[in-house]
């Protein structure tokens, strides 16, 4: 179990006025009292970068070093991330062997997804920086189904997974709401049964 | 050395039509006689899909089961793609080795790219099959390094992307152009260098 300083870890972006605005709109428990976190916590729990993760609500997968959890507003159905146990923000901080795992985990989670949504394809892409879009300080792969027209533009599938980011979920004009925990929770139980 | 048919690889938008205009545009030498093609020739050749690369001139990294090559229209300095050798067009079909060997390559070059460019970020992304933007039938990891403000939109390095697919290289709008072979054999030359 790897322990790590929470502070810090966001770069200038991760103060405390955005971190607890952040935990309001996830409607996570954040783990502030210890100012520390662990990968998987004894209770079961699991992160992502600051939050904490219910694991009954959204982990629908789980390998040696990785697991695989629901969104809380997908930009199109079966849109899910897929993270390292081990909390580091940026993907050259991955061993060889958590690459690996991540990484076949992302394609035995997008096989499965492809059929179970009936796609024709996949997006697989990692915000790898702030600069390139990442707002949540966790690496994290976004395995998306898609579909011939599933957007106006193929590249649509982009612009909506920036408007996804956390930091933008408050002024997010594409009429998405916030899924329940329930939805959510639903949603992880049906996913887990592929793996049955 | 795996041989593969390259007739069907491709799918429906893979008639000769199509793969004669695209090997035009590439310049690249298609291996039409035998209708069969290796991962890598006895001449030291790569391939692309169906195209024969030239190693002294794209090819700047190699592993155990990937390659990197430069591109002929990069969106952004230092845009390039990470391919396994094996000629797959899903990533799906990949094996656990191959998956690992591909995504650590694809780190490896991040980590060279974001220093040598001065970059900040990097954008990694597997357009995974047609509906998902995939014109090249073959499994390719496009490594992009990224800066603060390097686009007008964080998201449109996806739409550059998008239009830097071999079938819209004729009707692009940006203003770019197809880079000379000896444009691309400099920077693969210099980028070979990174691993002296």
């Amino acid at each position: 179990m790897i322990l790590r300083h929470f502070v810090g870890v966001g770069g200038g972006k991760t103060n405390f006025k955005w971190f607890a605005s952040v935990c309001r709109l996830r409607r996570f428990q954040p783990c502030m009292s210890a100012m520390e976190y662990s990968t998987e916590s004894l209770s079961g729990m699991f992160h992502f970068g600051p939050y904490l993760l219910k694991k009954s609500v959204e982990v629908f997968y789980v390998s040696k070093l990785s697991y695989g959890i629901v969104n809380l507003k997908p930009i199109v159905p079966g849109h899910v991330l897929v993270i390292p146990k081990r909390v580091v923000k940026r993907f050259q901080e991955l061993s060889p062997e958590e690459v690996g795992d991540l990484w076949q985990s992302a394609q035995h989670i997008g096989v499965k997804l492809e059929q179970y949504y009936q796609a024709q394809a996949m997006t697989f892409c990692i915000q790898d920086g702030e600069a390139a879009g990442q707002t949540v300080p966790h690496v994290h792969v976004h395995v998306i189904p898609r579909r011939p027209g599933d957007f106006k533009r193929n590249d649509q599938v982009y612009e909506m997974l920036e408007s996804n980011s956390v930091q933008k979920w408050e002024i997010d004009n594409e009429g998405r709401r916030n899924r329940t925990e329930e939805e959510m929770e639903e949603e992880a139980k049906r996913l887990r049964t592929l793996w049955m």
